[in-house]
């Protein structure tokens, strides 16, 4: 018979590395599924695939995100938390111990923390497939600094501030960075707009969208539309990156607990409890709202300290 | 007339640096108001009383409190926030600008972010008041090393994880720890509880209850109580430390924003939002669940980002 974890941890993001000491140092001996490459991102998370954090609270010179998670995973580890490398494929939660499927295995536990994050979203337009890491990205800190990209016209696609943090990004590496904004306007906050406006290599296009993706083996242009005046043009560019939103990474749960329309998992207001008692999510993947490492710590952290408080129920009920 | 502040954030604890790294990075120039011995606790709040940090995540090694929040401190500064260490009077949320009493001074502002944390109780029992620093403390990591207490034997009054984290500090100094839990059972986690059982120097006496500090200039003797059996004692001890659990730091709001019946301020779940609009609260003030650094920190950078919302709200109706 397989053993029976107290609690497993699906994901290594802040979110996750947090649930993983607090739980670890509370005895628990937590599990952490880190997931290989799951979604596409490296463990640690979205923050590997960011340059400088400047905003995490302890590092007054900024924190490389690569670096913050290895700080982070080196803590888990420190402290006891056991991390394997692969991702899970699918679970059931119908009743406890819930049961975890990864890399063929079967895990059995009796909590779970979900902190698995949220994906960048495509437009899923023709010419994407094709060209897809052949010139177009959804990570411009991973790919931005390849050789094809280097004194050519890069476009980034997206009115937010992770927008305009790649498009910033770019101007290391590109000739000429061109955002498209679908409106008139940007969502990003003040400080970051303000930057890229006063960037002399960054252009921008309101109101535009991309139609196309054209190149023979790698992307050469791209279709592009005014929507105001329905006019269509070709920009040339040898690099594209997506920042249009992200994706709740929770299509494994196959609604065994409750999501909401666009997949991020419902939890009480002020804490980590899903529809299912003795499970909790944690971070981007319950959180469309503030999105930031720091938040997303805080979250892990409740997580933990909430299933110990099962956990410890669970031990009183079994004497 | 006196100069309009965006943001002004009252506390400099890990909630009130957070929140002062987010404003400061979005550009809204904040003015942190840290007090200056405010409820008795350096700036920076209760992890300066602290000695290491294990549990905040990105420090593998573990981190001094005093130095993490220095860390903080310094971060908030690097982007910008201006920090006075005045402590704040009083406040008149009636109407906004709302309007700080600190130092003498008055301040206007348009956003508060109030982080002013919660400090530890007293059991204001005979003697006590008399033989405050004399012996009795409510900081066994700022006061334990102290000479006085070299070799002595030290009582620890409380059941929690502070009530253990004390205990096992003074451990170092005493020669003897003396645990008193008023109850049957420990508040604390497994975890701390399993550290105080097996630690050879720490003794704990259940159901027991201080009722009189006695000392001529500093505290000798402790009269305790059996609260099942009701038999008195006296129990011989150089130091007394309290670990009894805290209380919120907002008295000088004058019942201007709702709080509960702790004190501690109300806010919307999941939300820094308090009765007041404008008005965001963040930390132990407004936290008696997890009250962890990094939940602080978390729901400080929640305050900074509704601030932000709120005065580009502000500014569009301004036009």
């Amino acid at each position: 018979m397989n053993t029976i974890e107290n609690i497993i941890i699906i994901g290594g993001g802040p979110a996750g590395h947090t649930a993983a000491i607090y739980a670890a140092k509370a005895l628990l001996n937590p599990l952490m599924l880190e997931g290989f490459m799951a979604w596409g991102v490296p463990p640690g998370g979205q923050l590997t695939t960011t340059t400088e954090v400047e905003n995490f609270p302890g590092f007054p010179e900024g924190v490389g995100g690569l670096e913050l998670m290895k700080r982070m995973r080196q803590q888990s580890i420190n402290h006891g938390t056991r991390i394997e490398t692969i991702t899970v494929e699918s679970v059931d939660l119908n009743k406890n111990p819930f049961k975890i499927i990864a890399g063929g295995k079967e895990y059995l536990t009796k909590s779970l923390i979900v902190a698995t994050g949220a994906t960048a979203k495509r437009l899923r337009i023709p010419g994407e497939n094709k060209l897809w890491q052949r010139g177009i990205s959804a990570c411009a800190v991973c790919d931005g600094g390849l050789p094809i990209f280097r004194e050519q016209r890069l476009v980034v696609i997206g009115g937010g501030d992770v927008a305009c943090e790649e498009a910033l990004y770019l101007t290391k590496f590109g000739s000429e960075v061109i955002m498209l904004v679908r409106r008139d306007e940007f969502r990003a906050s003040k400080a970051m707009q303000e930057r890229v406006f006063k960037h002399e290599k960054i252009t921008i296009m309101r109101n535009t969208e991309a139609l196309e993706c054209i190149g023979e083996k790698v992307l050469e242009k791209l279709k592009i539309i005014n929507n105001k005046t329905q006019e269509e043009s070709t920009l040339e560019c040898k690099g594209l990156f997506y920042a249009i939103g992200h994706q709740p990474n929770t299509e494994f749960l196959q609604g065994q607990i409750a999501v909401d329309q666009e997949g991020y998992i419902i939890t009480e207001k002020g804490s980590p409890k899903t529809s299912v008692k003795g499970v909790f999510a944690a971070g981007d993947v319950q959180d469309k709202v503030y999105r930031q490492a720091i938040t997303s710590a805080g979250v892990g952290c409740m997580a933990a300290l909430e299933a110990e408080k099962i956990l410890e129920e669970q031990r009183e009920k079994e004497k």
